[in-house]
């Protein structure tokens, strides 16, 4: 497969130094607060982005060193194809959390509600905007997550996605 | 800064060959229709993802070729830090849009409302369950985009960025 290079811009610092007993989704983290320290050289790119309460971060799952192709969720029993996951174990580690942002300060942004573990390297910061695109989702349908999703508030990970 | 490197895992079809008149958000793309070619050797990994009716597509803007840290969206006539903006000139061009997912075959995922342009690298396909992370979104403030989201219905993108 080609490969494609990015760049480590900034790290992600939680109270999570392990998987084991982190939340697994933003409605188990609430309250949970983390921050983000931007490489120095970009804080001019921060600009007005305190005009928004939520942020979409884009980050290296850079414990996960191999991928499956079915995998048992945190949240079920059964075996799912990895694309119908949010599990890590995926062919490009790549995650995705929508945070509260609280406050900027020079090239820090202090943030809520971090499902995300401790030294993450950070690839992307995004404003939250979900007007560009909810009235597409009528009708949504959330397949297995169905009878599933609430106990997100709950269950914490372990670490089955990095051994 | 350090870099971290991906796998191209497929390619994302739509009917936008140029960036010039591309819809540049998933509101001004309704109706409009595209596919996925997974790498044949992943498409066990859609196992189970029929069951979802929206997608997050993550993939690489790759007709960008360098970043501006403060740039001016298609939406405003002001400048902005670039992550108060999904303007494609970013550190790292990371691209996500919200689909919806008509019907997969093998290993091509049929897919509608694509702001995509045509011949794009996937990263990575995840399924669209906002339930994890909305009730953690009261008291959602948007900036600038507050007074502008409801042209990107109708406004279309340019080639200002792959300059």
């Amino acid at each position: 497969m080609p490969k494609i290079e990015f760049n480590n811009i900034g790290t992600i610092y939680s109270p999570f130094d392990e998987l084991e007993g982190m939340p697994i989704q933003a409605i188990g983290a609430k309250g949970i607060k983390g921050k983000i320290h931007l490489n120095e050289e970009l804080k001019d790119g921060l600009k007005d982005l305190e005009g928004f309460s939520h942020l979409t971060l884009i980050y290296h799952l850079h414990e996960v060193n191999s991928y499956s192709l079915e995998v048992k969720p945190f949240l079920d029993n059964k075996s799912h194809g990895i694309f119908a996951t949010r599990s890590p174990k995926r062919p490009n580690p790549i995650g995705i959390s929508v945070v509260k942002l609280d406050s900027i300060k020079d090239n820090v942004v202090h943030i809520s509600n971090v499902d995300i573990l401790n030294g993450t390297p950070l690839l992307d910061i995004k404003p939250y905007v979900p007007q560009l695109y909810e009235e597409t989702c009528n009708d949504l349908r959330i397949g297995w997550f169905n009878e599933k999703y609430q106990n997100a508030e709950n269950i914490k990970s372990d670490n089955r996605f990095i051994d």
